[in-house]
């Protein structure tokens, strides 16, 4: 039997030993009977096109291919380098939740996103009425959510799941705990 | 003539003056003969499920409605707490990529994204000999882009463009030049 293939979005491309985290997802994957989907995995036949591409380019639309031949992507939600998640995961977040298929989500801490963007911006946080303003005058989500109200709102409205939980500080990036979790709740909801 | 629909995905929406700012963006886009649709915009009719909703998942709700009804989107990249785009801002970007309209970005520092990474960390940074690391060991994008290359990617791909000017921090979220810039390449692009 061939599971459904779930694409694995975060940043932990960028991990030293990225090759690994990718072979130790897809094994918890695998566990549940799903076919986890890393962007470092090679595309089956990429585009002949895309030999002129540069390589950033290329990752892109490899990983966009990816994308479009998974079931559903979970998301490494982990905070990176700044209050929120990466970037380029919430780029694919949004990519997978325009397509109509679910879209989960985990995360190493717990700690909510008021709370964490007020401990990274630290002075210049002023208390208004209705909440924070940063030194910029722009308000603070201040919604009781794990992250900006599109990222929590997409997973929810897909029939998703956004797991997280506090882990040590050195198990931050490494830990499968939460992101088992996160499988087990994927494979219920992807289960024919 | 009614333009084509151009929805403006940003963190303006966090200013003090969110209302103001839409109105600004909207006339800059009314002279090109776009119209833009703003996050703050209330919907024509919100389906009447959505009143059970809570406030955070209603905004998604209707920001994504917002999105699936305009021609094309227009991004504000200028860097968000921290030394990327706004990860709201990132997901709408995915999803209307996963559309296939054209989206576009903008921001008011030219600056890239490596450096901005470099300046953001600090300390913690190692140098190894094929880029940079941080204090995680996690790798930092070294491809001269603006941002992480899913959102270059996808503009690029999507035919749209990516304009960045360095403009004065003052005026780093009221500047309309370099948003006027991008409108006109859109309205360019989207012409019949």
């Amino acid at each position: 039997m061939i599971g459904k293939r779930v694409y694995l979005a975060g940043p932990d491309v960028f991990l030293p030993d990225a090759a690994a985290r990718a072979q130790a997802l897809k094994q918890v994957c695998a566990r549940y009977g799903l076919e986890g989907v890393s962007p470092l995995d090679p595309l089956p036949e990429p585009p002949a096109a895309w030999s002129g591409l540069a390589e950033p380019a290329r990752i892109h639309r490899q990983n966009e291919a990816h994308i479009l031949r998974c079931d559903a992507l979970i998301a490494n939600l982990t905070p990176f380098r700044g209050p929120s998640a990466d970037v380029g995961t919430a780029f694919e977040l949004g990519f997978m939740r325009a397509l109509g298929r679910p879209v989960f989500g985990y995360a190493t801490t717990a700690l909510g996103f008021t709370a964490r963007t007020l401990a990274a911006l630290g002075a210049g946080i002023t208390e208004h009425g209705d909440g924070w303003r940063d030194a910029n005058g722009m308000a603070l989500e201040k919604f009781g959510l794990f992250d900006n109200l599109m990222l929590d709102g997409g997973i929810a409205a897909s029939g998703g799941a956004l797991v997280t939980e506090d882990r040590p500080e050195a198990e931050r990036w490494s830990d499968l705990t939460v992101f088992e979790r996160c499988v087990r709740l994927a494979a219920e909801r992807l289960r024919p």
